[in-house]
């Protein structure tokens, strides 16, 4: 787990943007698990994080000055600002987006269905899951941001969904409110033997979130043309070491031959240009009350560190957002 | 490994084929290193095989009575026969494949071209693997009956192309005879730094027969948007206990998500449909000394379990055949 002596705090002037750039005050601060994958010491997703440089991480902001025509004064934006109550972003290129005018939402909810999350579950689940009506979809880490709602658009395009969950009461969540149509606690379930009884013809998809022994219990019980969205491995993120003393992966990696399979990973960024769709969609489904968003939300960026962990530790459920005070 | 006291020698008179049945002499079987995983006390690609059955084995042999119109006494035909001199055969279904008129081609190198290592050459490489002009193609288990197919297919379509082998003579027949780009001995020299000097922007396709360390180092060399090709895991094979006792897999999975890239595995038998269109490429191919299919015979049936093992002691060099005495 990441500890909060690692992390150091500053305080200095709030600069000024320069040419093309724009300041914004950050204001909620999306914890992702990705998080700790950013504080590797080798490059991940993004470039290894120098030490004493500012955390990176998603936030949604308004932009309090500018020097970019695409940015007036009080737009709303979203991007990696960092963990810092003010973000000088370059307004070139695609390191903001703006975000449209949210109607009946929380700035939670519009950021959870309108960014990282939104994309990741909407185009991991439909281009690289490709769910058809009647499929078996499996979900890890199903009470997270991305797996429930992936859950949920699975059931819109009609699947039968299962999800896995790390307590009781996240499984009746996910149940219950959700309408997953059964769900497995892994802390007290055999995942395997629950798997292959919840899913007699096997996995059609499974949306995996940590990697682990789940994702070997999951292999185990592929249908034939089966597909595994690789989407995260939560389970590894805290490996100190990083990606040089990774523990083993599964042992049955030969079922993507026996049972003509893919695994497939991709990032949420690759569909920025596409992203309109996710969110006509997503806001769609939101408001015909057919997509439900949690929301976790965490008082002040000092408890960001304490945040992180609560996504590795099972505590959290839904989105985990840090409000700025 | 296997042992030769796990078989059992049988004879007994020749049978006479049934309403739709025909009896076909078995010439040829091809060694494969399936038929060890056929082996195994699990399903498979194929239901576990019962102690005291022929072995599964894959042969070409000719018609020598026949109770199905499809199927003419005289007709050259493959098919998965067994272990055995003589099999009976349904003639409906897909059971058997009758081999055209070979012009100039011993029929070893016919059924090799024109039969399971023909298709999963072929559409295992091209359609699961999508290579591109100019793309860095990897390919473990160079020497062997696919790898050689595999990367001088990849040459074909203007890959640059990396071979993996067992040994300097085999890695010197890759460069040497086959024209590939280059070659790492496994067995000497470190792959993954031997991938990552050898493809400076990553591998493109690898094209997977081993499974074990080498898709270890391959997934750590991926480049952006790579595909794996899970044609097989030769080095869990021999594990005795099947997939009850499988050792780990990777520990860089992860690394599908943060590379965007694809692992996916198939059957050559997916494709029995498609035969023609890869049977007449790689025909044409081999008539125009673009596609060299080296031929390893062994004699005699009594010899086949010491020629499986030979799949997996390195001393063997493209086409395993044994020829019936």
């Amino acid at each position: 787990m990441a500890r909060e002596s690692d992390f150091d705090w500053h305080e200095e002037p709030v600069p000024l943007p320069g040419p093309g750039q724009v300041l914004v005050r950050c204001e909620y601060l999306s914890v992702d698990p990705g998080n700790r994958l950013w504080m590797w010491p080798t490059d991940t997703t993004v470039p290894v994080q120098a030490i004493g440089t500012v955390m990176r991480g998603i936030a949604m902001g308004t932009v309090v000055a500018s020097r970019c025509a695409a940015y007036a004064e009080g737009c709303v934006v979203q991007g990696v600002l960092g963990w810092q109550d003010y973000a000088i972003v370059s307004g070139e290129g695609h390191a903001l987006w703006r975000m449209r005018q949210a109607e009946r939402l929380t700035p939670q909810t519009h950021m959870t269905l309108c960014g990282h999350v939104g994309l990741a579950a909407y185009f991991g689940l439909l281009e690289i899951g490709q769910p058809r009506a009647g499929e078996t979809l499996v979900v890890s880490s199903a009470a997270g941001a991305v797996g429930s709602m992936v859950g949920q658009i699975g059931l819109l395009r009609g699947c039968r969904v299962v999800g896995i969950a790390g307590s009781a009461q996240k499984c009746r969540w996910l149940r219950e409110e959700l309408g997953f149509d059964t769900a497995i606690d892994y802390k007290t379930e055999p995942v395997f033997h629950r798997l292959r009884k919840l899913c007699p013809v096997g996995i059609d998809v499974y949306f995996d979130n940590v990697g682990g022994p789940l994702l070997e219990d999951a292999l185990a019980n592929l249908n034939v043309g089966a597909r595994v969205v690789a989407c995260g491995m939560l389970s590894v993120y805290n490996d100190i070491a990083g990606v040089l003393t990774l523990p083993p992966g599964p042992n049955n990696l030969l079922n993507l031959t026996l049972r003509r399979s893919r695994m497939q990973g991709f990032l949420y960024s690759d569909y920025r240009a596409r992203a309109k769709e996710a969110f006509e969609h997503l806001l769609d489904w939101h408001a015909q009350g057919r997509l439900q968003v949690r929301i976790d939300t965490i008082e002040g960026l000092r408890q960001a560190p304490r945040a992180l962990n609560r996504l590795f530790d099972g505590s959290s459920c839904g989105k985990l957002i840090v409000r700025m005070s």
